[in-house]
Formats: structure tokens, C-alpha cells, sequence
């Protein structure tokens, strides 16, 4: 069993903690929230108790600390964690400064704790077939990666302001897409971006459409292309060619409907709503850190995962700054 | 908020358990089961108490009853639950006996008790979008419905010997899915079937392939295939053609990776367990009866519609028999 | 070579005429038509001569007929031809009478000619491949066929009067397609239908929507469903389900062209128009025609299987009448 | 009746041979070949005279040429034809020198003659279809431009030698079908390439895997995925995303069929052959040009677009040298 302490007990620390009740080899012990009344409902629900940060950081009672907070908080949560000695299941991104999340890399490191960066899409049932299936050699060698991520629309402007920009809120999963199916580093990147979605959005000095190109060492290639709206619903795709084939994860549309009239044939959109789209991938990344944590083996994505996946959105930033190819630091 | 009873803590008692555990306006306060084992487990799950039948018949604090006991102890059930005033929420089928279920048509209706016939197909999203679209005129008059329903292997010949036979165990969900579809009663019924999949469910006496034609009054014509046997899993669509269009519903496959080789596209099998296929229908239906009872609206489909499906069965059987088309009695 | 005479330049000789331009084993030297102006314009691009029916049976330049002329004239057309020695291409159906068919068997079989029925869909790419696909073992036994035939929109109610009624005129295609996925003669066929499309097809005694169910001896069924109106285009798709697996061919869209929108994903409809939507169909079934009786092979769909087509078709025509499944005679 | 010349009677001169036996308003009159027993053949196939090309230039019953010879003879033979007044239909690329394009550009607007560079892929009906909703609007504002393009197999390294490299011999058709979708002139290129199908493409200096991303002056982004192997057939695919949908051209299988079994869904693989491919493109590309010189309305693509490509394909070839964008010069 083991025991959970959930910190912050917004919109994702309620998902994770609806699926620590489901499973029988977890239990919330605590939970923390800035705001007490969220921390009381989310407590009520669960049975656990509303402690204070330093408390559950001094409680013998919690193995392990769910990092579900604003993000400018994480570097010093991890760290407090990490003195104490819990295990950590931190939400992306780890930190907006890889040179601080290589710091953290190495705290977790020399404490040897379990920690997992939530990058949920690894989790997700059609990709990860994808990459089971790329491991055990159904496409040969993977020479291309496809990642199309468009989100249904954009988020307001300000927020867009304290996003860190597009590479490090948005592309930041794929870029963990990239490495988790490329499994090679990439060393270059190249980014080209524009302000087509909403003016406003390039008023605020960022981008809302954009195309990623990342090579590795060995010549493998992969393209990247965000937008911050998609019409049709959460377009979430991937497609990887190999040496032998090529393999690919349509979106989840919202039910298997088809509507045959003289204008042709109607399907529904795809799945709008993230927390929809993800659901399984959510309770399966949770599961696997418990499961981790329990059996002594290291959960993944790392927080090494994490600086990555860091790195590659400072280095697609610089390239669009600089509209030249950038390499990618280590 | 209703108060639940569960009768029965088998494995579909358990799911409705579930459903009803993760419920803000219902809640179970007793179950019963042949098992004390069962039903004390389930009972510590839900925070709820083991209660004899009769206790539970006879309890203020239980506004309401999911009868998932074997099908040959709904008929007293059934009674006791009307007699004692409760809203009933009845698995299908009803009973083996369209006799006996009209008896208890007679005693609901009188008692004017709510009372759900678990045909959970109507709740599946996919299914009652088909409906939906139909209702709101997307295929203009239905003309022709087509249902396939194929089970991804037969269930051991011990089950079939007591099971009533292909019609009433299996073609009854299709038969009330026809005239969910239809929305007008069958009049005619002609069944065709052979013992292809397994010689030993012919020596019970039965079969596990069959076709079934329904005709309507107006002439509305409805196919529908079974089979014991899907090796591609769990094989339910339907496809309604009209004067304006046709649509259908899909099965749901297991992912939405697609795999191309030298040999082709290859995409995942269907789901093949009734209860991941089935799951959101599961849940759909009972948040339905909750909500229903709680708001004083007849839940559907009714007890009556637990009739009309049990009397195409037996008229499905009787034309087996027979080798002739049979009409429909009322 | 194949020296060639049609007999009949509408618009089905002219697909053939078109297929034999191109050719190199197989050239047409005449033609005939009751409308001389219409033999002279395809004797012109086909560089063939104009001859009456008499001269072509006469002619030692012709090694076979294509009998493309109206049914009714198919029975003396084929005696002549047979008697001349002929190899025969002979559009569906043979004749509207099972009888004369019987009498054309014993003419074609004692004269050890070829002859092949032209039921083109049996050389469809789409259908061709699942054939052979179960006949290689892809899905095991065969237990369930599903044949979906729908026409884009009837027929002119003149029309009706003199086809023969649905099941002579379009369902005879099923039956064959049904016997060629099947590969075991049907001997049992029960019918409904209704004239839901068109009133008038009612009032002139025939329907134009229909359900057939054929059964097998050793225990095998196919449903055919048919409509004649499709609103998405000329439906037109098989389905196989056998104990290993399934097989089906859809219909073919006018291109692959997919746009998403907010309503969802949309593609065009399915072919509208049989000379079309069966091009290849066509082409393949004379290419094969040529090659047989080049080889010294027997074509196939022979005048046999011509027979029974039109058998099945009877006995569906009498079930409708009679409201019961009737045994095929032999 | 528009009266053509055949200038090279190999694979792609035989293939505009055959639409033109096909048209009833063209007719070729004339076939030239380095090969004489080449140009016999075709000649006897379509009643044409084989003639030399300072013949076919002088001829008064030649209103226009078709180029289909070697690429290093093209410059030649469009300023004879240019000079001698013809109509010309060239197949692609124009040049592999834009500066001799420009040159041969000022000629043929200087002569205004008819002049199509023969990029068939803007005539495939998928594609057609695609371009022809942006501009209606279907998708509102271009956005994000994704073009896939992989041939089956890649050539042998003895004509990649000569090939003009990947850009310049393979890619140049999607810098066209870029142009065509995006109808704005991409500014900015960078290309990425790597040598991965056979290492001996690498020896010879020139890559088989490689993306380009392209970028116009309003912002609009297009990413090109290319290989020179795809074991899944000739993958050619397009997509479209805009401010009010996408839509996209899937691949053509060879058929329509889908097995189904323990193992998942089987779909044919995509048509291998270009020709077959793009059998529909070819026909559509020379109806099209018959058209326009005969009602004496602009071709297009025009030799400008056919020099626009090339510049793309110069500017894609310098980044991959240089590591970095490129502007497109004009």
C-alpha cells in the first residue's frame, strides 16, 4: 500500500486522486492546497487528512508526494521532497529553467528516489502500442516521426503571457513524444512559428502555429506541428515510418457513428476535452508510478526526462528567435 | 439523493457497485446475495450493510432495488419489490415466461412504480447517438435495419442447457435494440439457425448462428445476425437505412493504431470483454434510473418493453421450430 | 485473337466494345442492332462491319457473341448461336424463365461450348479478392453471408412493369454473388419486402425495399438486403463471417478525401453511377471471357450458374407471395 | 481537334498516347524518338508517323508538342517549339537549371504560347478535390500545409547519380503541390536530409529520407515528409489545416476489402505503381491541356510555376548544404 500525499488540489489533483480511490494498493493520506476549501473538498472525498505542506513533508505516514501545484512552485516542492526522502510524482513541466531542473536532477539523483514527470502521453493506450509495437520491431528502424498537436483552442491571452510560451507549454509534450519515439537524443532543432490563430497572441511576443524539426546523431528525423486550435476536437497524432513499415495513432473521435446522406459520409468530431481524450492515460501513469514505487524500480519518464524535454523547448525558442537551427545543450 | 438495495453481488452487481460508489445523488445502503462471502465483501466496499431479502423489502432507508440475481428468481423479486413499493431496476431478461411477465406488467402498472428494464445497449453512446439522429430525422423514415451481434466465443454448453436458447439468452438485447430502432412493434418473425460453431450446443438442442427477419405494420424490415463466435472480438454494430440516408454504428476497437507493412493496413481487433464494450452503457443506464426516479419520470426502457423483446424471442423459437414465419402476439 | 460479333451496341455493348479496343488478343468484326444508325456509329470506332444476326451466325470471321440485346431475346439469340457453333458472352439474365433456361443448359452442354452468364460483379477487384481470400482459408468455414445491394434511386415505374419484378431484375445479382460466397447451392429462401420508396412500385405490383434469408443444407445462411434508393451513392457491399474470422468489401467513394470540421469528419459519397462504380468489373469478366475461350478453359459464371440464379429469384418472387420460405428446385 | 506530337515514346509518352487515342478532340499525328523501333511502335499504335523533330517543328498539321524525352533536352526543344509557334506540354521538371528556366520563361510569354508544365498530381482527383474546397472554403485560412510523399522502392544508385538529387528529381513535385495548396509563394526554406534506406545513396552524395519545411510571407507554414522507400505501397498524402477545419487526401488501396481476425483489421496496402496511382492524374493533366489550347485559355501549371518549383528545389538543396534557411530568391 501506498500512502499518498497530493499537493495541490486543482483540476489534475482531483483526476489523480479520483484514481488512487479506485485502486486497492494506494490510499490519499494528505492533501494541500493554497486555497483551505479546496483542500477540505478534495479531503472529505478522499478520507485523508488537509495538512500543511511542511507537514506532510515531516509525516511518516506519506511515501510519496503528488506535485499537481503551479508550476514556479516545483522547484522548491522537489526539493523539500526530496530532503525528506518521499518518492515523487511531479506534473510537467518540471521547471521552466532546465539550468534549475539540472539541480534538481541532481538532488533526485544522490537521494535515489523514485520520480516520475507526468508526461501522461506515454501513457496513453494508442501511443504506447505505438512504441511497443516500434520496440519489438514491427517498422524496423524508425527513420520519421510525425507529431501533429493542435489543441481545440487557444488558452486566453494571459495566460498565454505566463505560459513560458508555446515550445515550453504546449510543444513540451511533444518534444517528450519525440524522444520517447525516436529513442535517440536529438541533437538539432529547428522551429518556425507564426501568429495566425489570434493576433493578440503575437501582440504578447508569442506564437500559435508552428513546425518543429528535430534530427539525431544518427540521421533520424522528426517533425512537429502545434497549432492552439483545431475545429474538429483535440487533434492528438502520431505516425512513425521505419525501415519496414510505418505505424500511426488516429485521434479518439466521440463515438463509432457514421452518417451516410447525399452529401456523403459523416463521422464525429474527436474527443474536445483533454481531461476525456487522456482520461485512461492519466489513471495508467498513476498506476504505474504506485506500482514503481511499490516494487522498487525506477518510474519513467524521469526527471532526467523531464530537463530533456526542457531543453529541446529552449532550444526550438532560440531558433525561432534567431530563425537559425539550433544545437541542442547537454 | 436514492437510497440503492443490490440483489445480487455477482460480477454485474459489482459493476452497478462501482457506478453507484462514484454517484454525488445515490447511494447503496444494503445488498443481499446467496454468498454471505460476496456479499459482505461488496458491502465493505460500499460502505453498506448486508441485509436479508426480506429485510431490505421491508427497510424505509431503501428507496429502490437492482435485481442481478439469476434469472429465475426475478419473478418473486419482482413481486415482493412491487408489493413493498420500491422503484425497480431489473437485469434482462425480466423472466423466461412472456406469461409471467405480463402478470407482473399488470402488477407495476398498477402499483405505478418505476421500474427500468436493463437492456444496457440503449445506453451505449455509439447506440443512442444512432437513435438520436434517427429520432431528429438525419435518415428521414426508417425502412431497413440491419444488427449484428456476435459474441466473441460461446459460453460453455452446461450454461446453454439452462439458458432458454439463442433467442432468449442473446438475440433478446438485439430484439429490444430492433424495436428501439424501428419504433414501431414487429408483427412477424422469421428465424433461420444452424449449429456451426460448437456440434455439442446442437446436441443441447440449441443453436449459435442465426438470422432473424422482423416486419413491421408499415413494412419496416429488420436483419439481424448472430453468432456464438467472433474471433475479431466482441462483434456489435448496427446500420438503420432510410428515405433520406443511412448511419450505423461501429464497432470500438481496442486502440486507434493503424500498422502498415508490406502486407497491408492493420488496425486492432474489437474490444472483446462486455464489460470494457459495454462499460459506459452500464454506467449511462443506471445514472438514467437514478435519475429518473429521483425526478418522478418513467424510466425506460420499461417492463413492458421486457415483454414485447421476451415475446419476439418466443416467437423467434416457435419459428425455428417450425420452419414458418410466426406473428408476433400481443 | 479472338475474333468477336455483339449483338446488341447500347450502352452495355459499347463498355464491351470499349474493352476490346484495348485488347491485343481479342478484336470485334461486327455488329448488330436494332437501330441501324446505332450499330454504324460503334461498327465505325470499332472498325467492324455492320451484319444482321443471320450473317454474323453465318460469318466463319466470328468466334463468338456478345449478347447485349434485350432479355427477351436472349433464348433465340443463344439457340443460333449455339447452333453455329459460337462461344457466347450473354448479359444477366439469361432468360426470365427457369424452364427455358433448363432447355438452353442441355443445348450449351450437349454443344460443349463456352458460355459465360455475365454476372459482373463476380469480377469486381473488391469482391473477387474476398473470394479468393476464403477460399484460401482466410476465415475458415463460411457460416454468414451479408450481401447489402441498393440502387442510387428506382427505376421509372414503366420500367418496373416489365423487369421481372426485384428479385429477377437486381436481386438475381445477390443470389449469384450469395452462391459465389457460399460455394454451396442455397436450398431454402424466404422473402419480405415492401414498397417503401415509391408507391407507385407498389400499385404496379412490385416492391422496392426487401430482406431475403437463403439457407443452405449443410446449415449455412446469407441475408440479402436491398433497397432501390441509396442517397449516398450505389450501395454496394459484401460481408463473410466465417470461424476464423470475417471479411467484408466496402463501397468505393469518389475519392479519399476527408475534411474535419466542427460538425465532425466528412468524407464523399460512395459511386453513384454502375458503369462506374463495376469499370473494372466489366472489364475484367470479358478479359476473362477471352483468355477462357482462347485456352480452351470453361468461362465461369457459366449458363449453369445463370440457372439457378434465376431459380433463387423464383422462389423468392413465390415467397412473397405466398408469405413462406420455399425449397429450390433442382 | 487539337494535333499533337509525341516527342519521346517511353513509359510517359505511351501513357499521353493512350488518352489521346481516347479524346474525340485530339488526335496524334506525329511520334519522334532517339529510338526508331520505339517510335515505330507507337506510331503503328496510334496511326501516327514517326518524323524528326526539326520535321515535327515545321509541320504545318502539328499544332502542339508533348516533351517527354530526356530532361538535359528539354532547354532544346522548347525554344524550337516556342520558335516554331506550338503549343507545349512539358513534362516536369521544365530544367534542371532555374536560370535556363527563366531564360525559356521570357521566351514563352514573350511568344504567349500555351505552355503546361506537366505537375500530374495537381490533376488527381483526391488532390483536386482538396484544392478545390480550400478555395471554396471549406477550411477557412490556410494554416499549416502537410505533404507526405514516399516512393515504394528507391531507384538504382546509377540514376540517383544523375538524378539532379532528391530535391530536385522527387521532392520537386511537392514544392509544386506546396505552391498549389498554400497559393502564396513560400520566402523561407530549410531542409533537413539524411541517408538511411541505402547507404550507397550517401556514397553517391544525395539523400533518401528528408523534411522541408517551408514558410510564405503572411506565416503560412508547410512541413514535407519524404523517403525513398515505403513498404506499404507509393505513399502520397496531403493535408490542409485552416482557421475553420482541415481536410486531407488519404491514400488509394487497391481495394476496399477488410479482414478480420484474432489478429485485428487487415486492409490492402497502397497502390505501389505510379502509373496506377496516378492513372486518373495523367488522363485529367492532357484533357485538361487539349482544353485550354483549343479554347485558348491559359494552362496551368505554367512554365513559371515549373520555375518556382526548381527554385525551391535550388533553395532546399543549399540548406541541406549550408545547415541553414534559405530565402527563395525570384
Amino acid at each position: 500500500m501506498l500512502r499518498l500525499a497530493i499537493l495541490g488540489c486543482g483540476r489534475i489533483g482531483q483526476v489523480h486522486a479520483r484514481t488512487i480511490k479506485s485502486l486497492s494498493n494506494a490510499k490519499a493520506v494528505a492533501v494541500a492546497d493554497a486555497f483551505p476549501e479546496t483542500a477540505e473538498k478534495l479531503a472529505g472525498e478522499l478520507g485523508a487528512q488537509v495538512r500543511s505542506i511542511s507537514q506532510i513533508m515531516a509525516s511518516d505516514d506519506v511515501d510519496a508526494v503528488i506535485i499537481g501545484t503551479p508550476t514556479d512552485t516545483h522547484f522548491d516542492l522537489i526539493k523539500q521532497a526530496a530532503n525528506a526522502g518521499k518518492a515523487i510524482f511531479c506534473e510537467k513541466p518540471v521547471d521552466m529553467s532546465a539550468k534549475r531542473i539540472e539541480e534538481l536532477v541532481a538532488l533526485v539523483e544522490a537521494a535515489e528516489l523514485p520520480f516520475l514527470t507526468a508526461f501522461n502521453r506515454r501513457f496513453d493506450p494508442n501511443f504506447a502500442a505505438v512504441e511497443k509495437q516500434i520496440r519489438l520491431g514491427a517498422i524496423g528502424h524508425v527513420e520519421l516521426v510525425q507529431i501533429t498537436s493542435r489543441d481545440p483552442s487557444p488558452p486566453p491571452v494571459s495566460y498565454i503571457k505566463s505560459s513560458g510560451g508555446l515550445f515550453r507549454d504546449m510543444t513540451v509534450h511533444d518534444f517528450d513524444m519525440a524522444r520517447f519515439l525516436l529513442a535517440e537524443e536529438p541533437v538539432e532543432v529547428f522551429a518556425a512559428g507564426s501568429a495566425l490563430v489570434d493576433p493578440e497572441i503575437g501582440v504578447a511576443g508569442d506564437i500559435d502555429t508552428a513546425v518543429i524539426t528535430l534530427k539525431t546523431a544518427s540521421g533520424k528525423i522528426c517533425q512537429i506541428s502545434n497549432s492552439r486550435r483545431a475545429t474538429y476536437g483535440y487533434d492528438q497524432r502520431i505516425e512513425v515510418h521505419g525501415s519496414k513499415g510505418a505505424i500511426k495513432a488516429e485521434n479518439q473521435l466521440e463515438n463509432t457513428v457514421e452518417l451516410a446522406t447525399s452529401a456523403g459520409y459523416g463521422r464525429a468530431p474527436a474527443q474536445h476535452f483533454f481531461l476525456e481524450r487522456y482520461e485512461a492515460a492519466y489513471r495508467n501513469e498513476l498506476v504505474h508510478f504506485v506500482t514503481a514505487v511499490l516494487e522498487g524500480t525506477p518510474p519513467s519518464p524521469s526527471i532526467y526526462d523531464g530537463l530533456q524535454a526542457q531543453r529541446l523547448a529552449d532550444a526550438a525558442a532560440k531558433s525561432l528567435e534567431t530563425g537559425l537551427p539550433q544545437c541542442v545543450s547537454e
